[in-house]
């Protein structure tokens, strides 16, 4: 098994990111990791004993967090993470695991690397801690904008495999996000949806509502791109928002000073569970190979976690796994 | 000026009702609002010395919270808020307020009173506290899940009038959600919205991240139902897990109780300005009369202001402006 490394791609890169791959690599001593950026940069951040298992791919260029994707991957052809996906494309690596752009991984995976046969739309999976402290798996959280009907029953089916396989979840329980909890609601394309989740190989929960979704009524929660994305960002933002006003209440007085003192280590413990660079990395389900993008901020045991996805994902065969659940249902839907 | 009170409606209905509708009687003496509903229960509220403004409408019928929107309001017939919409349809009352179901008043809005000539769907806004301490008005929140670009643009013409009337905001910055700032981002309905709003008789402040919805970037934040809908109930639950949460944290011990203890003023004051009760009622825009939907849980207090807000919409004649605005825009769009 091969890994390919966007070295370049995330804000503490090269450097997080090749500590992070050494100790994937260390952990993995069959796996071979191939880093792919400034080789010079790279070999600095790998000193004298760098892992056996680890290989240099030198590239000159690097895709920017302000690019824009799409023109980025087509024009940047010797970027970091352009070529790290062509190395899948062309069977040199399986899997590519990257930090950069999330919108150029999604480019260059659905460009680059190309879908699986018969997925119509790649969709971009996010793992969000709910209030009881678990994982839950959300997409799509931005990769395709314009979602039908069927793209939410494939993105339900690809999370299906995905979480049982990477994130050893017995029989994961799909909800669909709809605006009430009984059948008949929601939009056109959430009542078309429906019907078809009914029918698939995995165990569909129903109708989700946003209220209830942190709450563990479901382990997968299936969402349109714009929906999935205005989610994610509105939890960020409403997250950080709060902890802020939280902040002013403890600092205004040196009594609340005092009392803040007391109460921090089981509000940090708190905060450490809303923090999403905790829950590891979003995979690209519906591209052919391991696809796995890395919280932009992330530092060295973020970005191993998110190595250990993808080897996860490769070892326990996701793609084959959804191509025969693909094949299972060609039937019913 | 006449406005129709639902008296039946809302969670602490009649009681509630009445005691918040006596307190707008008083000090609107020039307005008469009318009390639809039990006649025994309503008279038994207003006690011996009830404002001589109130006039008082017997039903039979209450339609309940669980109760299926569309197929209550065709079937009951003499139900207190279907009643209350007829009156507005009859003309003989300029507005309705009601507490209770909200799928059941847009429709009442929609199959009982009707829409303003050319508006094409009527859409439920609704006012959210920003972390600045500010109100932002949201719409769409769910009157109509399947949203086109001209619908979003005759939302933000309809919220345009009604924040500068009857929130008071001079000239009020309206955003649309969307998943990224720049022009040209999100799906296909997001950038043919944005053509036709940068084009409106209004003051468009461009695409607004959910991450940033609540950091006052805009005092009108324009959505399709279905994402709105899903926006408002995630606060909601999101907001509702973190206190659940923090809570916990406070209870764990006898010094953390000591602490909380000391910061709880500043808490509860936060907490407060959290409480979306506290912001009145939400305008069913595009409706050919003033619909206001006070909370559920509506209190006296907040179903007075709800009341207040439906006679400054009068007062402020926000249907004749929502007209002359939307000829005045026929010929851009």
């Amino acid at each position: 098994m091969k890994i390919a490394i966007d070295a370049m791609g995330g804000d503490n890169a090269p450097d997080a990111i090749v500590a992070g791959t050494v100790l994937a690599a260390r952990e993995n001593p069959a796996v071979t990791l191939v880093l792919v950026g400034d080789e010079n940069a790279i070999k600095r951040c790998l000193g004298q004993d760098a892992p056996r298992n680890i290989e240099v791919v030198h590239t000159t260029e690097v895709i920017e967090a302000e690019d824009e994707p799409v023109r980025a991957v087509r024009r940047k052809k010797d970027a970091s993470m352009v070529v790290a996906a062509r190395m899948v494309k062309e069977g040199q690596a399986d899997g590519v695991v990257s930090a950069g752009n999330t919108g150029a991984l999604m480019a260059a995976g659905l460009l680059v690397v190309g879908r699986i046969r018969d997925i119509d739309r790649p969709a971009l999976a996010s793992v969000w801690p709910t209030m009881g402290g678990k994982a839950m798996l959300v997409l799509d959280v931005g990769a395709n904008m314009d979602a039908e009907a069927n793209h939410l029953y494939q993105y339900a089916l690809m999370a299906n495999v995905y979480a049982k396989v990477v994130l050893g979840m017995p029989e994961p329980r799909i909800g669909l996000l709809n605006v009430g909890s009984e059948p008949g609601k929601g939009d056109k394309l959430r009542k078309e949806a429906y019907g078809l989740l009914e029918n698939g190989p995995f165990r569909f929960a129903g109708n989700i509502e946003a209220r209830e979704a942190l709450n563990d009524r479901c382990d997968v929660l299936v969402a349109d791109g714009f929906t999935g994305n205005n989610m994610l960002k509105l939890i960020e933002g409403f997250g950080l928002g709060l902890f802020d006003q939280l902040k002013r209440i403890f600092l205004a007085n040196t009594l609340s000073k005092l009392a803040a003192a007391v109460l921090k280590p089981g509000l940090t413990a708190f905060k450490k569970r809303f923090d999403y660079t905790e829950y590891g990395g979003a995979p690209l389900l519906g591209i052919d190979g391991a696809v796995i993008k890395a919280h932009g901020s992330s530092n060295d045991r973020a970005f191993q976690m998110a190595i250990t996805q993808a080897i996860r994902f490769l070892d326990g065969n996701v793609l084959e796994q959804i191509r025969t659940d693909l094949t299972k249902t060609t039937e019913t839907v």
